[in-house]
């Protein structure tokens, strides 16, 4: 346990209240950090955009850094929490993929400022960049190796599956929702999931 | 043309020995870029590094944004001719994919500040980080509509594929190549190649 993880660990707040203001410093960090990038970024920027003293701001968070940490774990359990809930309902695992994907996309269109905030965390800390991936690709994996196991999916690697349409993701998110402000075309869906559902040998 | 595409091209080296010097002063910006990061980088720092007078710097680039925009053209030319070599001579579409591939984590592996440089290029202009990528993805989506025109591909969107694959390169190259310090293992390529032949859906 490193000292910030325990900063954070002692500082999460207990009641309701508490949480809503965590949130709302959250809230503020994402855009700070969203738009000025780490190294503009500050504590007064923080407050100032949230709304509260900065008597506040060190209840909760020891530092820069520790908001930047809490943001960067913050946005990994959102991102999961919205993949999760775009794949509820799909009807096999093909369609969960589709809805996944999408699921992304429109989380990223929620949240403009999600690449550079993962981005910029390499510099900051790289393992902290390194493990919001490696959770992501870890969790997603067990759910493929899961589908492979009930014949979902044909048999086949399902971490380097998850890492390949994690790379997929990654591109349409990039291009679509960061670079041009809308959600996925459904043509280029289409075609994603062809590639995914067939490959592209010569049939 | 904007007024640094116009430095770049006035300043382009008529002589042998004049490349000479204007590629020893690209090596050195990406060391330097590469190492400290755009905004702590220097002019100072490159030309120590290359071993030349600051004098024959500006010979060559009008300030340290320029020397930038020319090492991500010429990282872009680099990673696209490694990977042309790598795949010559491949007999057929589906093993030059593979051989792309494994030609684009070894050139990550050989030049391991690649992913800095061209992740720090948004932050420095946006325009730079999109046409670094789009170039990219045009020219392969000319090579891969090409290959299914002939028959050496199932009919598919091209464009999409070449993203897709520039998604999955991406991984590859981050998790073995910078992360790990690797090239690809051969049974992760294997998987991959078995998703992009074959997709997932059950067979």
């Amino acid at each position: 346990m490193t000292r910030n993880d325990k900063v954070v660990a002692i500082k999460k707040p207990a009641t309701k209240r508490g949480e809503a203001t965590r949130r709302r410093l959250l809230a503020a960090a994402e855009a700070e950090f969203g738009q000025k990038g780490y190294h503009a970024a500050s504590v007064s920027g923080i407050t100032s955009e949230a709304g509260v003293g900065q008597g506040t701001y060190y209840l909760y968070f020891d530092s820069k850094e520790a908001a930047f940490r809490a943001l960067v774990a913050d946005v990994s359990v959102g991102v999961r929490r919205a993949m999760a809930e775009a794949v509820s309902g799909a009807p096999d695992r093909m369609t969960a993929e589709r809805m996944g994907l999408e699921g992304f996309v429109r989380y990223v269109f929620e949240h403009p400022h999600l690449y550079r905030i993962i981005q910029e965390s390499q510099f900051v800390d790289e393992a902290l960049f390194k493990c919001y991936y490696r959770d992501l690709a870890a969790g997603y994996a067990a759910v493929l190796a899961q589908a492979t196991d009930c014949g979902e999916l044909a048999p086949g690697d399902a971490e380097t599956r998850a890492w390949a349409i994690m790379g997929i993701g990654h591109f349409l998110g990039l291009r679509f929702a960061v670079w041009d402000g809308i959600e996925t075309p459904a043509a280029v869906m289409d075609a994603v999931m062809d590639l995914l559902a067939n490959g592209m040998a010569p049939r």
